[in-house]
């Protein structure tokens, strides 16, 4: 750790520059009384673009973006040849969302560079701030659709072809942003970075919890999907013995049962949902003759999750009271590790700046997720109440903001030192 | 038991008479392929109570009937002051269902009268054949109608004004009825009765599982239904760690589990059925907030059924997770205890008769429940096949209903002695 000059990144930032600017920023789509509607793309998602973009033409950074709407902002490095070190998240939101999930890793990426720029520091490696598109999906489907472009992982033309409700495209979308928007650049897609770097709010309950203020994001969990039916018979509640029934519901509690005691580990870091549970006929005196249910497993350690979730078969199967039994894998996404290096680099940065932190697993997925498949990747958590995010009800406070983003400029300015 | 009279009577059951008319009723309402549909004071029904009255003309036999359409047929015995001994079962059916269902009872008791006169017994009392109203409830509610007025356990005013999916009233159809049949004399409800049989198949798979062709009704079961509500709360299925959790459906299949295991009896005489288990919001990757369920528990024995529908509240309680839980009472009805007495005589009537028999406790309610409040009553159950009923499939064989016909009319012969 280059102590001195991180630490110098880090006293720079500006809590009051940094919360005013996010109560600007979360002044575009806010929705009465609380809560944010700026769905990706949307006249409100274009301000908030143009908004952040007036903070760079301040300082004269340069701005760029590229096909499926990224943004980039450039804070130039000693060597401008060299890969730059890139922070940033997204700004749309859900439609009945918070004004802190994704913006508060834009508006900590815009403050690291600003502190570099009001502490004197000169970086070996350019540092940019990215601007993600469309990371909720709620609009346009999928999810983290800008980062998954980027990282050649979703075909751009796909993505282009998109439709939302009222079967605007993206394509059309897009070109009514590059019409509206005063971004000079273009920017090739998969252009290449030294590493990637996203702060968040957790969006769970571990860190508000533990009373820790920062998360040292180790992997984005990965997720499996399993859709379990139940065939048995149906029969007269009054009249069947139970030697002669072949009750669905029976079994499929039963299987649930099973599964959620081998689910249960000591650490709790397994998760384990069954959210969906569908019996027919579902009338009070008839046996039921089938039962459909989901089960949503997730773990950041891909030997775990693959242990685990090879054994939902021949649990199910195990428990059938006579039903037949069918369990189909409708997903299999890996966890993504995020890079070790960059994870002590961040470490190392918050007891620098003087802050507790843990290491944690990202429950719900990022951008990084994509981004990490073509460089060096880590990210920064902090707390939010209750652990809420996705409702109107999120919230982080100014202590934890200010917080998370010194160990961002820290790490920033660790890593573009060269 | 007076063997050589009961045997008699049993005897002189005639399998071809008994199955041809059986031929005859099950043609009036007939479904295409098979089926019946005969529900109750409809053209079929009419139709299929002139037959039956039709056979009792053939012998010069008395007919009657009450305010809610239940028609008794007499034999007269040698003390016509003499409280009748009385048998039968109903002749409307399910819109779905077979021509066993209830048909089997009535046919039975009108052969046990073609039996004693052609054995030429006089019996010391008078013996009837009773067809009761509206059993099956489908067309017209509730269910045993007939036998509920009868035994004052349904006001009659209140059974008139039932109407169906027509706005047609009970009090409507029974008009037609009186017009259309040739029945001479009317007959006051709650006549007394010196004892009630009624034959039937089983609707259920025991005696065809055990191979006994007789089965020995010793109760109708009670029943108590339970709604089960639990509260929890949503979240992320991705974020939220176990020990935050507070899981509705963790919480209801548990209590489930648990449920199924207290009622688990080794002689596999109770009746546990979770007929209706509904989640909200019941999405693969959020956390149930909530899941709704029904117990529908049954049992002949009104301890057992008291001990154990005791413990469904305090076993959702203590297996709540977390969850408010809510458990609500929504039916409690006794089970009714058939009389012993008149068991025994069936018993001794079945092995006088060369038939093995076996105690059953009904599963399903029947016309006896009602008529059991004001009388001593029995009921001889006989096989069916699959154990199905209230479906077209519903299959009895005629050498079950000539055995179930024989013990009827030793039965009745032996109960009608004097």
């Amino acid at each position: 750790m280059n102590g001195s000059v991180a630490s110098r990144a880090a006293q720079s930032v500006n809590e009051t520059r940094l919360l005013d600017r996010h109560a600007q920023l979360a002044s575009i789509g806010a929705i009465d009384p609380v809560g944010m509607n700026r769905q990706a793309l949307t006249d409100a998602d274009i301000e908030a673009r143009r908004l952040v973009l007036s903070w760079a033409a301040e300082r004269g950074y340069g701005t760029a973006i590229d096909d499926i709407g990224n943004m980039f902002i450039r804070r130039p490095g000693r060597d401008e040849s060299a890969m730059p070190i890139v922070t940033g998240s997204h700004i749309d939101s859900q439609p009945a969302g918070g004004p802190f999930d994704g913006a508060f890793g834009v508006l900590a990426a815009c403050e690291v560079l600003e502190a570099l720029e009001d502490a004197g520091i000169v970086t070996e490696r350019p540092v940019e701030v990215a601007v993600w598109t469309n990371e909720e999906g709620s609009r346009f489907q999928p999810t983290t659709m800008g980062s998954a472009v980027f990282a050649g992982q979703l075909p751009l033309v796909e993505a282009l072809s998109a439709t939302d409700t009222h079967g605007i495209s993206v394509g059309d979308a897009l070109e009514r942003l590059f019409r509206e928007l005063p971004i000079p650049d273009g920017r090739e897609l998969r252009a290449p970075f030294a590493a990637y770097l996203e702060a968040h709010i957790e969006q769970g309950p571990l860190l508000e919890s533990a009373g820790i203020p920062i998360g040292v994001v180790t992997a984005i969990q990965g997720l499996r999907w399993f859709t379990v039916r139940v065939d048995g018979e149906t029969g007269h509640a009054g009249t069947t013995p139970r030697s002669r029934r072949r009750d669905a519901l029976v079994a499929a509690v039963t299987m649930v049962g099973r599964l959620s005691q081998l689910m249960d580990d000591p650490g709790d870091v397994v998760r384990f949902t069954v959210g969906r549970f569908e019996v027919e006929p579902n009338s009070p005196n008839t046996i039921p003759g089938s039962v459909l249910f989901t089960i949503d497993l997730r773990h950041p350690d891909a030997n775990v999750l693959a242990a685990l979730g090879d054994q939902v078969d021949g649990i199910c199967q195990a428990n059938a009271f006579g039903c037949r039994v069918s369990v189909v894998e409708t997903m299999n996404a890996a966890p993504t590790v995020l890079d070790a290096g960059i994870s002590q680099v961040i470490r190392a940065a918050a007891t620098d700046v003087g802050l507790e932190h843990m290491d944690i697993a990202s429950g719900a997925t990022h951008d990084a997720k994509y981004v990490a498949l073509t460089c060096p990747a880590g990210m920064i958590f902090i707390p939010c109440r209750g652990g809420v995010s996705h409702t109107v009800l999120e919230f982080a406070s100014g202590e934890h903001m200010v917080a998370g983003t010194r160990v961002l400029a820290a790490t920033t300015a660790e890593l573009a030192l060269g």
